[in-house]
């Protein structure tokens, strides 16, 4: 094992009926209260956290409206929003792309520049409003988490911001409120929580850690377990309970501290996939690692062997990648770029975006003509 | 899985060389500097922590000498020390006894009565001075958790504290300050960490956590195997490491959170054997716990099996425990009281004394006629 710093403040407050709970743990007098499409007016979400709010003496202001993929233009909306209002803390109540928002604004409320600066580390976070989470769709892990994503539509760049000032305080995980997530969604966290413990699991510089293997290897198959009985019941209460603690688990720090340096090269061409076409990350996600596998074998022949005993009791590695292919395949997922119609003239383009961003994240060796390549493997 | 509430803030600093760190963490000036037996200064610990403070510039206070199971009045006199001194924060040197006496004298210097009452639950912890750890022994996961267990020797109770105002502020993990530690010392740690993750793994009172689960079995196989390598080479880096953090991740919550109320029987049982008799801990632990599994055989055979499969490939009960006590004998553990020549007539004496501990913490259906049933199994 290698040397490693693990720290990770937030507190989890983990179970049914938990929602009603969120007004206990904001210690600040005045929120903004982040939320998204609006499904949680329809599922009773929003009137759960109202109360709350409501019997713990705070007051908000309210802004919904975040998006899949969200963007940097809704983050300085938000940004002036809470500014003007004075607000001394972020409550997202959301999946990930609410709270990733919320992080984002909480850093960008002190300071002076353009909160973009932080993604392209022009500059680094120094202070951030506190930020409180009821969770509703579980997939990104950001509820536990010091990373979040945003788009800049103008740019045309997917990237992220970690530190440890947008921990988030206090998370509510509440399965119940997962209920009405719909199986296309389920499919996508799960796709994600997936490669959240993969990406390390494959590219780990240090071999030797089978405590963090034994980790990754019990939460990847927990989450295909899972996701198959949420789509037989989606009322399944444990089903969705195990699948929403593997997809915190699975990007909270704990399976990465010690193997090492690792990359997300599957994230970033998935990235640069989602904000060209305005794909779902797990999409994305579901079509590039299957790729990836059979562009990285044989070098990577022995973990993938290792996986698949774990997973699917074969250790055959060309059965293992097909065997998840095929997983995907089964709970709706693509798992080929022709499925979701990309030309394959736009390929140089998507290549030069996604290792613009490689480049920062220390994967220059992921050149165009890789990425290429491993498009092509995609098709 | 069940409701629960999962926070851990301590800041762990894990790998070779980091010993030279611990002043760079520490916010506060003045120190109260605990240690152990002095074995610190044979093996350079010692002077690698001292040079640290003198860089960051920190003042301190030594008191030396904590015992393996360490004792109350030992505490008053730190406490004592700590105020007179008036010392902003506990830095701690040395394994659980060291960790465990800062962690109380960091809460009893604020509290105007006997900080006894708070091991009796006759008071709760409000404040607590920063607590500091370099770790030089690895068992009991105390340097990332809210527990601290003290012996009074007078009232002959080995009780415990729980509070989340006791985590360390940062713990520095080197693999590399175990170097030195005996194999009978590594034996011990072994079995308290094991039966910190098997105690909820065989008490808890909700059966589907297959996370978990999964997490508790990997665990545990790397405390064997770990420990098999620490026996052949001590300077196994990577086996003191794995060793280290499994011990660390055994108890700090995480494979708890979720099982629903779990109980510590093997502990009360054999802490009562430690205070009576001055033993250590771990053997204490390993007499005591094959003969609980035999006690509670039917009833546990499916989690035994289980286990088994996980950790020794073998799923028959039977063989499972003779499996776990044939290991212990390898590492020099003792399984039976006749080793330790704990005489039949003291079983009654010792029944009461653990009686009144399970009373305390919830398990009261361990009477003293079912501890002696225990304890006989034992013989």
């Amino acid at each position: 094992m290698l040397e490693f710093v693990f720290y990770n403040p937030t507190k989890i407050v983990f179970g049914k009926d938990q929602t009603y709970r969120i007004g206990e743990f904001i210690k600040e007098k005045k929120c903004l209260f982040l939320y998204g499409g609006g499904s949680i007016f329809k599922n009773g979400i929003y009137e759960k956290v109202v109360n709350s709010l409501k019997v713990a003496g705070k007051e908000w202001i309210e802004k919904g409206g975040v998006k899949p993929n969200p963007v940097l233009s809704f983050v300085y909306e938000a940004i002036e929003v809470a500014r003007k209002e004075k607000v001394e803390c972020i409550l997202a109540v959301g999946g990930g792309s609410v709270i990733d928002t919320a992080k984002t604004v909480a850093a960008g409320y002190f300071y002076e520049g353009d909160v973009w600066d932080f993604f392209i580390k022009k500059a680094e976070i120094q202070e951030a409003l506190p930020v409180y989470v009821v969770l509703t769709l579980a997939a990104t892990g950001t509820e536990m988490n010091r990373y979040a994503v945003i788009t800049n539509e103008k740019t045309r760049q997917k990237f992220n911001i970690d530190s440890d000032k947008v921990y988030p305080k206090v998370s509510i995980l509440d399965p119940v409120n997962t209920y009405t997530v719909p199986k296309e969604q389920v499919a996508y966290g799960c796709v994600d929580a997936m490669l959240h413990l993969l990406e390390g699991y494959f590219t780990q510089s240090y071999p030797n850690t089978p405590i963090q293997d034994g980790f990754v290897e019990t939460l990847v198959k927990v989450l295909i377990e899972t996701t198959q009985r949420i789509f037989e019941n989606p009322q399944d209460y444990d089903a969705r309970a195990n699948f929403m603690w593997a997809t915190t688990l699975a990007l909270n720090g704990l399976t990465t501290a010690g193997i090492g340096s690792f990359g997300f090269p599957n994230h970033i061409i998935a990235h640069s996939l989602s904000a060209f076409y305005d794909l779902p990350h797990g999409a994305t996600l579901a079509i590039i690692f299957p790729a990836w596998l059979r562009y990285k074998f044989p070098e990577k022949s022995y973990r993938i062997s290792k996986l698949g005993m774990a997973i699917f009791n074969d250790g055959e590695p060309e059965k293992v990648i097909e065997k998840l292919e095929n997983f995907y395949s089964s709970i709706g997922v693509p798992t080929r770029l022709s499925q979701v119609k990309v030309p394959e003239e736009d390929l140089p383009a998507l290549a030069e975006n996604a290792y613009g961003f490689a480049k920062i994240r220390d994967l220059a060796d992921y050149t165009p003509e890789v990425i290429i390549e491993i498009l092509k493997l995609a098709k």
